[in-house]
């Protein structure tokens, strides 16, 4: 079996034209018109990316959310999506479609097409959707980061592992933590507000510290993480404690859809003013510098890195 | 098991907007800053789609073509693609990769983005890839056509399907028809020559009588085929020679992408010099009329509808 990096730098020859941005981005950049337009295509296997017992309609809702936090991190608003289905199970799709319906208006979205196949008999299925979006300013890449640069990060980290764990146990802990697992926010308004203010951005899909050193290494630089200030939610705190461990369980959990941010020292006080304004936490948690490589530390306590910093299996 | 068209009926609620077309287009339509993009998302299926023992290059280009076919259709000329990819034996992907290689460099594309994902061991693989497009013009819808136009195709017909016959049988057949079933030919610059002077115009995917049927249907029509006016190749002629069963079973077979159209009578002959300027056969096939439902003769003589027009399955 090809690994998926391996894979993505074989098709890495293809991707030439600047629109795609060296298939390091998650999304293609096109200027149409004086516009710019940002597409995002992202599927969820069952199985792989979400349970056989989820229910259809967060699934839909993940399905949408995932590609809409490939927007907001660019800076992007959505304009519509396209819908890649296979059909199984005829009350599964039904309930599917509700879920759909809710998500799309959620966010006050059309279905603009798609295809819908048939797969054969017991195969796990696959769905993908393209979401379609335009920006209004810059559209960061992850790769902007400079030596002096913040880290940030919004929100809380660690709710959506925390509450698959309790899904796959059985049910017993805080609700919000598995509504965060089946129904990530993507941060729509908090990536346009930031997309001017910031070097670098990316949304946090595979575990903050895999994703913030993918950031690292795109913008060739150093990068020291402080594990005492990433942002726990008050239910993970009641559900696995504040110690060392538990923050280090959320840095490396996935499924956050927040957004990761690099800016310059000088721009602190206006992002916490924007966090203020816009009604969502922003969170300094680590610095960059000249250099290679991801660093850990805890008040000041160097941490050694984790075996695992996240999932490499998701897009 | 859900109908792919009942499935399609339940998300036509989600597509109000104007540019999903009612989901009847196969593409999505957008005015973006002065310019008109069409979108499309095809995706196909291992052992629905194409043949488990396809060679991954041809794969690749069936995955690109179909995509294309649905933009030429629509009178658009590819920008670029977004691919999303399911991982699975390496050689097959390595193979897959360079046959993609190809295919874009033969359309002067480049991948632009996309998603690369992991399935469980064993499952059947979908491939989806979303094509962006942009049209000059007028982008043809498949309802537009009216009573007194005629019905038109490109190219000729059956050819696939008869390569497709001859696979499975073990292959014993002009190579011309295997070629036709692996490698088709998206007719992007009949596409949009055509666009500005048909008023309807839809790609032959699932079979001409049954895509006919559908255009009539949408431009809420009687449509009346000449079975004998259905164009055949020499190729198609030595393998299934030329009676009306022949006929018949091209008419049905699909995977043609030819382009289907309808125009009014007194465009014919600039039609006929159109052809001849880009030289692809066009061929006047049939005439729509008020009223509903599909009727075919051969050489004026009333011949009955075949039991099965082409195929449900494909989207």
């Amino acid at each position: 079996v090809t690994s998926e990096s391996a894979f993505i730098d074989s098709l890495r020859a293809l991707a030439a034209h600047p629109g795609a941005r060296g298939l390091i981005d998650d999304v293609a950049v096109l200027d149409i018109g004086g516009e710019t337009i940002v597409l995002t295509h992202d599927a969820i296997v069952e199985g792989v990316h979400y349970l056989a017992i989820d229910p259809p309609a967060d699934v839909a809702w993940k399905l949408l959310a995932v590609n809409l936090s490939d927007l907001a991190a660019k800076g992007a608003r959505p304009i519509g999506v396209l819908l890649g289905y296979a059909l199984g199970d005829a009350a599964w799709d039904r309930d599917f479609v509700r879920g759909l319906a809710g998500a799309l208006g959620a966010f006050d979205l059309p279905l603009l097409g798609g295809d819908t196949v048939s797969m054969p008999a017991g195969a796990p299925r696959l769905l993908g959707l393209t979401a379609i979006g335009r920006a209004s300013g810059p559209v960061p890449s992850r790769s902007g980061a400079r030596p002096g640069d913040d880290l940030w990060v919004s929100g809380t980290i660690g709710d959506a592992g925390a509450g698959l764990e309790i899904l796959i146990a059985g049910g017993d802990g805080p609700a919000g933590l598995v509504e965060r697992y089946r129904n990530p926010r993507p941060r729509l308004e908090a990536g346009a507000r930031l997309a001017p203010c910031v070097t670098a951005m990316m949304d946090v899909s595979d575990g903050l510290l895999i994703d913030a050193g993918r950031m690292a290494r795109a913008s060739q630089c150093a990068l020291a993480i402080a594990v005492d200030a990433v942002p726990l939610s008050d239910d993970y705190l009641a559900f696995r404690g504040d110690g060392r461990a538990a923050r280090i369980e959320a840095a490396i959990a996935g499924d956050d859809y927040e957004l990761l941010f690099a800016a310059a020292p000088g721009d602190a006080a206006a992002l916490l003013a924007l966090g203020e304004e816009i009604r969502l936490s922003l969170s300094r948690i680590g610095v960059f510098a000249k250099g290679a490589g991801l660093a850990l530390d805890d008040a000041g306590t160097p941490v050694a890195l984790p075996p695992r910093l996240g999932f490499e299996h998701q897009g």
